[in-house]
């Protein structure tokens, strides 16, 4: 860590400083004098610093960290990639996942249909909200408990492991037999949520949230992983810029960003990120050509009648195709899709 | 609602669509056949239709929204603006209030002294965080139950409400004496914790969120009322942009909006939206030009010594000056603080 | 274009806003009366009206555009894809392009080396820039009028065509042997250079504002081509937002809404969208799979000399490695590289 | 200039650096050895130093600037306000300058109208656009030199300064006759006009960019001092952001900003931040409260007839209001308005 001190700082104020930072944080620091400014270089493990004590000083200029102030998810002491299992699914091994599934449980009858086609096409994981964050408090809610009851039963004639997203830490005991938690865009920085998480051993599912930088989603699996859950898979699903034509904008850079910077998995969603169907193949195809562990696409049997995201929606047949076009273009690159679907 | 169809529609699905509409939604549909496209219009309470689900028909192009899709929230149905009342302070019925206090609630000691300073200055409400949202799991969290102790023991010496920030629907039952509960910008879509706060009968601060439009805000406001409680006070505190030097965009213009879409009281934070010190001042002159109904300000005895935000908080010295010059600017605009701190 | 009129207009209001569009715009207009609204909709060639004129009415709620307002950049009334053809290569029939050469045209040696490297590599084309937009008036501004000799010489050595940026129309002549003339993302809204543009008929590559919308640049391409000039090719090059570890957020998705909304080819940037070298490759294969027509990379000799975007240019050795996995994915994909360098 | 070397950085190499930047900088440069990085401090006039050469060097991790790189337009080498006259208006004094017209010169007519009103209700400065940069190239590109001759027409017979865009160097000797000439937000770095404006000696309304931070903006200033001519005005009018209630996003913070980083004048365009007439009161109050030496509004006795900007334009009636009470407050702080027409 370096910081630059405001022109006039006295070598009093520095030393005073020097010995505080010392004393808190263990870390040695070595004063360089300028002509027009002082600069202090800060030794040892400079990550758990909070550098907005530092800016609260006031003999502070400015503050640069050279060190990044996360530590477990750091590739930096983590070199190899952490491979998550998930059924029979390896997900940050070099093959790619494919997750698939509707927006939201409906019914029986539509997690049977839905489970068998993706099944079929590809899917290693099936998708499906039972608890749904909705913008209005007046559009479908999910079905909530009944919805899980339907996702687990769509596991068990299905085969496919499930991952569902919670919204609070107290629905936790209705999770426990959910193979991957997801933590949704809205609740990234849901801290009380995410500490929650770090305490299961359960893969989660992380979503960047939209307007969380790399270095912020970094920090909220930190969260995780530093209460004691290692099991963490990052999802770049877009973020909110300007532009208006898609809902979001994908983040594709932060798919090798996140696999050099960290160790941890990284999956695309890329349903969520254009929010227009015809959209979900040329990104999916982006996300794997960028290096992607997996993708989680939106599937319904009937897009014009789901409950939420209808309009994002792929129907089985379409699902068909990316998933084809999608296997294709990994295994030109030399890698292979965790197809256990079509296996057997 | 206003609803573009693809060209090649033909007048069965047309009629289709129509008589789903008209059925679900209890919206008559009239049609207008152009040549190179057909539009539908929707007569009724379009306002609960789930703008998703109408984009999810395969014959929708676009679709349009003539009513806001809030209606507690809406001035258009509640003409006369909303006033809360707290302690001896009314917001939003033209005065200003002044929230002032630490980032975090530290010990019995800072909260004396900065309640006693800010009450002196003109505040007529106290802040302090018990429990913090930080984006290091590193970093303090906040002194949690312990944190809310003190924090009402400042309420009872220096006889000026409190607010404070809740992070989890289970720390509810810890609220019951707090005069304000604020939801942070992180969880401004965290909806069950909206639904939670809609079964209180407290005013609830509620933040805009870093990346949510003006629309998304107010659709969260609706949440908590739609849950039935009414007292809802929402918060223009920086949005993210691309610009760094300033750590969030204080979006100045979303005052008068929220004040002509909405009835809600409006209050500024100018401390998260600049990270500046010597900005708050012009921020809060400016945010109260634009017609706030209140300012919420970050003060400590000690900023360098803050275990939270010192970076951007004032001095209870300079507070003294911000406060004397708001309160100048604000009865120029023929306005009144509610400054009962001074009064006594 | 459909028009949503404020409540309490009238139909002598309405009637007279009719007769007029009808007469300026010679475009007819049904009303539909709602309970609560009127709407107008407008029949006819919409493309040309001012959206801002009709917003300016005082009856006038809001406007919506049901056609776009570009037409000859519109794939709707040229359905075939823009071929254009720049020395052996064809740009937007399904081949790929590659552009390769410096940041800055630096001397006649620099020049030999790096065009003598990336055609050998595949490069179809040579890029360099003579003139150069920098932030800072301190920094280098490229060779100029010198920097186009050397280009030319090095088109004439080499035999690949050459691209270079234009940065004034009086800057036009110099230009006469250059093989394509690139509007940079910062003039991309310089409106009297686009229609100056138009007036030569030299293919144009146009990069998107970093600010820009999709349609924004459509309406810019739409400027140059509505002067008289056909021959555009669209290039993202990555948009400005709040993320912080890229220079710029690479918008992959504009890449199959651009071929969607229009038959223009499209080229991607990633060495100016990233501005880190070892993020070319995987953004390279991510814009291939996104279905790109070219792109283009900045390559140099020894980038620690560069007198500009040293930081974020390749050298030939690793170009040689982009170059290779960019050909095995397009050819994988079923598509082929324009490579002329190679076969001679 | 700090700068963080790689790991594994060699003695020789940061010798070799070292001496390279001390003979092509005249800088001198420091070597702290840290365990786990070194960092090199530059000593003397870095700001002329390229950032990007210093991050194209292989050996560099990444590089902190700690003097702004802009030198003429920095308050630290100027402390003085700059104070620029134009006709009886002083800019940057501490007065309030208004500057209002239309969006476009229409007409003798309208400007006769207009140029008396806006005298009558206090404004200092004519504004009126000849050259109309637009989206659309189907929309009114402005009347050009007939416009020109208008406004001048309009400056004799009401008395008042004319300000005026320039969207072309090849136009400069059209302006001979201007006051203030104003480069758009869309041309801040339309470098090439940016000099040749740095070599007139009129003062420069110079407007920050919609995806442009506060420092590029005043690099841009910094072009045009550099060039010869240090009478800029810096303009904030909105930047884009992902909010669309608004046409762009006030940064109020830049008014303060802009203020403490440089000694030039700033001014707000609070017409084309909202894009909504009635936000032109509340964004003037809010922008002379936080500082500002000058707001830009528009005005047009007939905006549903505007050939431009219509939507957006006060009335002479309303601006009458805004200036009241923009004086009002003005007066309230204890600063003047610039109130010649008045006066008369």
């Amino acid at each position: 860590m370096i910081i630059v001190l405001k022109q006039g700082t006295t070598k009093d104020q520095i030393s005073a400083l020097s010995n505080e930072l010392n004393q808190q944080y263990n870390v040695t620091v070595n004063a360089w004098y300028g002509e027009h400014s002082t600069v202090l270089g800060l030794l040892g493990d400079t990550a758990k610093i909070d550098i907005e004590y530092i800016q609260a000083q006031s003999i502070v200029e400015s503050v640069k960290r050279v060190q990044e102030p996360y530590k477990k998810a750091n590739r930096k002491f983590h070199p190899d990639n952490t491979v998550i299992k998930v059924g029979r699914n390896t997900i940050g091994d070099g093959s790619l996942t494919l997750i698939a599934g509707p927006c939201s449980v409906e019914s029986s009858e539509q997690m049977e249909i839905i489970s068998g086609r993706v099944k079929k096409a590809g899917a290693g994981i099936l998708r499906g909200g039972a608890f749904k964050p909705r913008t209005s408090p007046y559009a479908f809610q999910g079905l909530r408990a009944e919805g899980l009851y339907l996702l687990l039963e769509a596991k068990r004639k299905s085969g496919l492991p499930i991952i569902t997203e919670i919204m609070s830490p107290s629905h936790l005991p209705l999770f426990e037999d959910v193979d991957i938690i997801q933590v949704g865009a809205r609740n990234m920085q849901n801290f009380e949520l995410l500490k929650e998480l770090g305490h299961c051993n359960k893969p989660i599912l992380l979503k960047r949230g939209l307007a969380n930088t790399i270095e912020e989603t970094l920090m909220s699996a930190e969260y995780i992983m530093a209460s004691g859950n290692e099991n963490v898979i990052l999802c770049e699903r877009g973020i909110r810029t300007y532009e208006t034509y898609t809902r979001n904008t994908l983040d594709i850079s932060a798919v090798p960003v996140f696999k050099k910077l960290s160790h941890l998995p990284v999956v695309v969603d890329p349903s969520h990120a254009a929010g227009i169907p015809w959209l979900v193949e040329p990104l999916s195809l982006a996300a794997v050509a960028a290096g992607a562990d997996g993708l989680i696409i939106e599937v319904h049997n009937n897009p014009e009648k789901a409950l939420s995201d209808g309009a994002q929606s792929l129907t089985p047949d379409t699902f068909d195709q990316v998933a084809a076009h999608v296997t294709q273009l990994t295994e030109a690159m030399g890698r292979k899709v965790n197809n256990w679907g079509v296996a057997e």
